[in-house]
């Protein structure tokens, strides 16, 4: 595998750090990468977008910040704005549909997903959202595999949530895949 | 206020990451300071060692790892062996008396506290074992304000557990308060 040098940017609360946190354990506790994954506070936390970077690779990582990234996930406008540039060209753009309008297309992939409003008319909990961006995200990518998320996802959250996380995650990575085709 | 180089270890589930992202946090957004909290996954996180590293500064911060900290938390002897040969010489040793026995001293401030007994014996919720920390971790150093914790909390966590961890900082504070006279 190629290092795959993703960054997830959102707002406070979606949920973008956590799913970010999440693909990284998956890479490398349940499929033997090496995954680095990182966030800045400060000028940024208090101007509304939130960002983390994670990498992955076979090989060691030395550097943990991603300066173009080949993936980017944009879950609001502010954050499409602020973070399109730096995609790689011919890198994978996946935003979300209620909160992102891409405006200027630029040299890379394009996916745009109903996620948020699939998540709350099927699941009604916007507290899935981001797992349901990170079944689509692997769903177009094939980056980890569905189980590995879930094998995360069992060792950190109650036993009560797993049904919605995992219907979450199926719905966006059933998405992800129709899309990716 | 110098830049701060700080490295929480322990072992999965301890709660280790969710501090230095709770402290990163409370510093960029309510103290106004920048601040880049990042953790590895891989060799290190299979072989049961979790290490997540925190930069505080008034300045921007470029490099988001921490080669040498100048503050060092252990709260398993696995994790103790493996970084305290990193610490910073003059700098501050953190541990947890139950989980680590200080085996050779080396040119750093040792502190080590009943951390998670105390949290045993008075709230009886291994959960907030990391919350104590950090309470220990500002009652010596100073590094934040007990508020700023207990803000970044209060929108993280449900209103229902807020009281715990509000003891759980407290007992800690007044632990490292203690210590550091």
């Amino acid at each position: 595998m190629e290092r795959s040098r993703l960054v997830f940017s959102g707002s406070g609360g979606q949920g973008v750090i956590t799913a970010a946190i999440i693909l990284a354990k998956a890479a490398a506790i349940f499929e033997g990468k090496n995954a680095v994954q990182s966030q800045s506070y400060g000028a940024a936390a208090r101007g509304g977008s939130t960002r983390s970077d994670i990498l992955i690779s076979d090989a060691e990582i030395n550097f943990p910040k991603v300066n173009q990234p080949n993936i980017l996930v944009c879950l609001t406008q502010e954050s499409y704005n602020k973070f399109s540039p730096i995609l790689r060209p011919g890198g994978l753009l996946l935003v979300d549909s209620k909160y992102v309008t891409i405006e200027k297309k630029v040299d890379a992939r394009h996916i745009c997903l109903p996620m948020y409003e699939t998540v709350m008319e099927k699941i009604k909990k916007p507290i899935v959202f981001n797992i349901c961006m990170l079944g689509a995200l692997i769903g177009i990518s094939q980056l980890v595999k569905p189980d590995s998320i879930l094998k995360v996802l069992e060792t950190t959250i109650p036993k009560d949530f797993m049904t919605m996380n995992k219907q979450a995650l199926e719905l966006g990575f059933q998405m992800g895949e129709a899309a990716a085709l």
